[in-house]
């Protein structure tokens, strides 16, 4: 069964002349007992919320990944797919990708990120099983390669699971001693065990090609009361018979001449991706055996007193009162305008909507206090109850973005975390990854300026709004004030399919909107929001805490007799999204000017020319907030002169 | 001595309203120790290249390191600098800034990039000193903190230091169970000892408020063999009556009445900012400890054979050959052109100039071959032989860059290292603090697009280049064919202030450039280099690997009649720094297209309209690279037709 691996991965390999065949062959034997014995799965219902899940965090070796799901009889991955193996629109593209087809858990291939995930996917299942025991109990299996571990946010991952005592996860570790560049010892010569062991892991280490030793390893981790790693020792690329074990296995494909006296050597007479029958048929049943106890899981859970509400958190559909909790809110703004941080504000939203979503867990990167993360009816999350709401990640921003995009996968959580924007940069490759697998996590991110004063550049966001900006399928919200503030997350929680960021300012922001707008205008990207949009002569475009000085240009400029209009922009993919009609009457034909505390670059989109954006193109500086402003020229008395030389210009 | 350090720590942030009290107060007694009885420095010579090295990782202590500064007689850090701690202008920034006064080794404050620039020292340290054993010999001391050790790029670095047994690399853990939630055990309950040996290192655990215990440490230090960390279990704010110990003392000032109770409490009679005279003296015999040993260091280096060429990698003068090795490339090209992938053509480069230039370090995350960073005259620099010039960092993009830092700040060194242009996203927090701190990192990063093809979405970078290109004082590089590869490395290799990225690609490219155009066109930043400078009908503007493509279609549109000038732009930052004669020359009056296989972000700057610019507003796919190229209509045959209706709009 194992050499059915074998042979399709090298040989859909060797068909698209691109690809990484040693990885699947060298872990085909693990895979197989994996598959065959131990892992709970029905191909027939590949989303049954209590199946274990199983992690490929090496996704370079994706061709495991496809063969096992084409064996077992996974619907989406024929025999048709495997032969397009990275060809375009295939399925099965050269790192597995999520949402291409059922049995792909996450995306993986940039490194470190499967193990990741599959700590918050273990973690779920934790805060599942203490609500609902007797609806969901199951394990969480990754397989990872020696660069998953090299990888710090992997670190991160594992003192987490360590701390959390995660006893439902299970990492079988490809322990092949062969990198990239060759042998690992050229670069890792860790002692993995003992690095485990201080995360209070437990340890076994087997022989990863004697089925016994795989099967009594698993056997055992079915009763672990800790995380626990099984060093599987491989040799990469098993079965090649001058290849296996060098590095040239790694990522191209092993050559018509080694494939032909591999499948001499194995006995093995079938063509490229033909399966012998009862090969195909063992492989069959194995993917069967959980068929019955799905089906009784099932009939468990439509009755179950819960079942109405579990589905609801798992099909995201948000309880009718959290609309009502959040337009409360901003009535009570209009009612009594207050002048705060919005981080303050956010904090306000989350008070108010915690108690009536249990779907949303929140957390931070060891910035609770100055994230605002935290309302007051959370509850944290440890190794002794995980009926709670709120998670410590430590100062772990990668870790905590990868575990997020691991509770939103799992189905059932709405997952928030907060850090600094700045550090929006050590999570990024996490970010991107909830973006591309369209997971609506939400990334408090606060101190999202110069404003956040004396902690100097080494905290002061510059290039991050631009840089997240450029991130396809994810909205970067940065929001003006409380009614701004509220609006946001109420488009983050109801945007099913794009991640969303929250740019929080640390310092007090007066409030704009004063009057109820009925309609949601931070849903458009950009709104009118001071002055007049037919009579205007001239465009002021800001965003976040930059609005409440837009708006003081404009009252300064009105005092001279010209009409500024301003336009608050919490959302430039929201805009950029809405109808030409609308953006142009928004835009208007005036001269326009752009005000953001933050990288000028990618402004010049609305307002053309470069000298009319007032922007900070360098890095910030030490000092209270305000004397930064105008070090940076980003005040009434700088802006207005400047303004007021590029209008006579143009006349 | 100690609680000078305390009462300037404390009153410094009480007068800025801001800061960070506990951490300097609770290292306050190691810092003594160490200052005062081991570290070898002096302040009236604080680049001594034989000096320890000392780093404060955990930076937001930075009243520590000022203190000390102020105290041990360096010059630019006076009592009126203390006085304006936090404030605009001040040398004693909230973080410490490398560059603002002398005896700041590095910019810390981002968790987890001092250490792992300790390690970069430490092994720079271990490399001269193969080379110059007489010359240099001394340790790298660095205190961290519990945020340090949980960022995963402090594992990254701590197993690279374990790797190649970095005896002269001394960590100081300011082990005080406090983080801004509140008590470590929240989040962080690694066996830390277990970890650190895991990688090889020696540890001991010290009562870090204890002064024999801390000396002991210390000289046990001196003779370790391997890494060493010293665990000093502290109490945060040690000295504050009633806020010692709590998280409250971490990142607030302590208030005037806990203050005025730490002075009664502690004998400390002597006003804020005050110090009095027989401490201060004592602080100073300290500083001078080592001037006597500093100056005969020098009498021996002004002798020695290797002075001179010690002093040129110092200044980073670059010896003239360099010059005439990469003329002699290009002419090579002018010669003969070429069909090839720019990282090819990069390595091309490597080869004739590593053997040139002592200083370079090359190296790569574990993609030696992908990336072609290692010239065959590199020998690996490994634990048994320093005596090297490339280095295998594993799969540690993180920990490569800020390791890069230090051997950058060290000094002497000329540090670059690859990976794929994606996972410069692994190591922005890195790469932003080499641009802060002006340090001239070379960055080779390929597989710079769609143009890698089967790898996928995970692997291909899409908003990578607007990101990059937002961070101030960043040169990014993207070379259109090898005479451009060439004149890009020349200008990361003579730009002193800045770090550079050079995004190359993996499938090969035309040669633009088929004449000797004598000076170096990329440092325009972008030029004309295809067509007629006056006489246009419209302008392509493209880079790297679309300036072919982009020819190609002026190809087709001049059988149409149509006259169409291509600029290669290399890196935009450039070209906006020059004068804007020439920007205007370059870019024409006519018609402007961008054309570029990455997001269209930031592309209205130089084409005003968003529908001028043929990008990819969306993560990319799986397939052979030609195919991905026609799915976003990066094709003669698709951007033509666009190009012909978009003019007739306009006409």
């Amino acid at each position: 069964m194992a050499n059915a691996i074998r042979f399709l991965s090298a040989d859909a390999v060797e068909k698209a002349k691109s690809g990484h065949p040693g990885m699947p062959m060298g872990m085909a034997d693990v895979a197989t007992v994996l598959f065959r014995d131990f892992l709970k799965y029905d191909p027939a219902a590949p989303h049954w919320p209590n199946r274990d899940r199983f992690i490929l965090s090496a996704g370079h070796g994706s061709m495991l990944l496809y063969s096992l799901l084409y064996l077992t009889g996974y619907k989406d991955i024929t025999l048709e797919e495997l032969r397009h193996f990275r060809q375009l629109d295939a399925k099965t593209a050269g790192h597995p990708e999520y949402g291409h087809a059922a049995g792909i858990e996450t995306t993986t291939g940039p490194l470190g990120q499967g193990i990741s995930n599959a700590v918050g996917m273990a973690l779920a299942e934790q805060i599942f099983h203490a609500e609902f025991p007797d609806l969901v109990d199951h394990k969480t299996y990754v397989i990872a390669s020696d660069g998953d571990l090299m990888e710090g946010i992997s670190q991160e991952a594992i003192s987490l699971a360590g701390h959390w005592g995660l006893k439902n996860l299970i990492v079988l570790y490809d322990d092949n001693s062969i990198s990239i560049d060759g042998d690992t010892n050229l670069a890792f010569t860790d002692d993995t065990q003992r690095r485990f062991e201080a995360c209070y892991w437990e340890i076994l280490t087997i022989d990863g090609h004697n089925f016994e030793a795989i099967a009594n390893a698993l056997s055992r981790a079915q009763q672990a009361q800790r995380p626990i790693l099984i060093r599987c020792k491989t040799r990469i690329a098993e079965g090649a018979p001058t290849k296996a074990g060098t590095s040239s296995s790694h990522g191209s494909p092993l050559g018509p001449h080694e494939i032909a006296q591999m499948r001499q050597n194995l006995d093995w007479d079938a063509q490229p991706f033909d399966i012998p029958a009862d090969i195909l048929a063992e492989w069959r049943e194995a993917g069967e055996r959980h068929r019955a106890k799905r089906q009784e899981w099932e009939a468990h859970f439509n009755r179950h007193p819960d079942s109405k509400e579990i589905s609801r958190r798992l099909n995201h559909e948000r309880q009718p009162s959290v609309k009502d909790a959040l337009k409360s809110v901003i009535l009570s703004y209009i009612d009594m305008p207050v002048e705060r941080a919005t981080r303050q504000l956010s904090q306000e939203v989350l008070e108010r909507i915690a108690p009536l979503m249990p779907e949303l867990i929140g957390g931070s990167a060891d910035l609770t206090g100055s994230n605002n993360t935290k309302a007051k009816p959370q509850r944290i999350i440890n190794r002794d109850n995980f009926a709670g709401n709120y998670i410590h990640y430590g100062v772990r921003e990668h870790g905590m973005a990868a575990i997020m995009n691991g509770l939103s996968l799992y189905g059932g959580f709405r997952p928030y975390g907060g850090t600094f924007l700045i550090f929006s940069d050590y999570l990024r490759p996490a970010l991107r990854l909830s973006a591309l697998m369209h997971q609506p996590v939400i990334y408090v991110l606060t101190h999202d300026s110069i404003g956040l004063g004396e902690d100097g550049p080494t905290h002061q966001p510059i290039e991050h709004l631009a840089a997240l900006r450029a991130i396809p399928n994810l909205n970067v919200f940065r929001p003006a004030d409380g009614i701004e503030v509220t609006e946001c997350w109420d488009l983050a929680l109801n945007t099913p399919d794009r991640p969303s960021v929250l740019a929080l300012t640390r310092q007090n922001v007066r409030q704009i909107r004063l009057k109820d707008s009925q309609k949601n205008l931070s849903g458009l990207g950009g709104y009118v929001a001071w002055g007049d949009a037919e009579q205007r002569d001239l465009t002021l475009i800001a965003t976040g805490s930059e609005v409440g000085l837009a708006v003081e240009v404009a009252e300064t400029l009105a005092e001279q007799s010209i009409k500024a209009t301003v336009i608050s922009m919490p959302c430039t993919r929201l805009f950029d999204e809405q109808p030409k009609d609308y953006r142009k009457s928004v835009l208007g034909s005036a001269p326009r000017f752009a005000i953001e505390a933050a990288s000028p670059y990618g402004w010049e989109r609305y307002v053309g020319e470069s000298d009319h954006i007032f922007g900070i193109p360098s890095f910030g500086a030490s000092a209270p907030y305000q004397d930064l402003y105008d070090k940076f020229g980003l005040t009434v008395e700088k802006i207005v002169p400047k303004i007021l030389k590029q209008i006579q210009k143009n006349d």
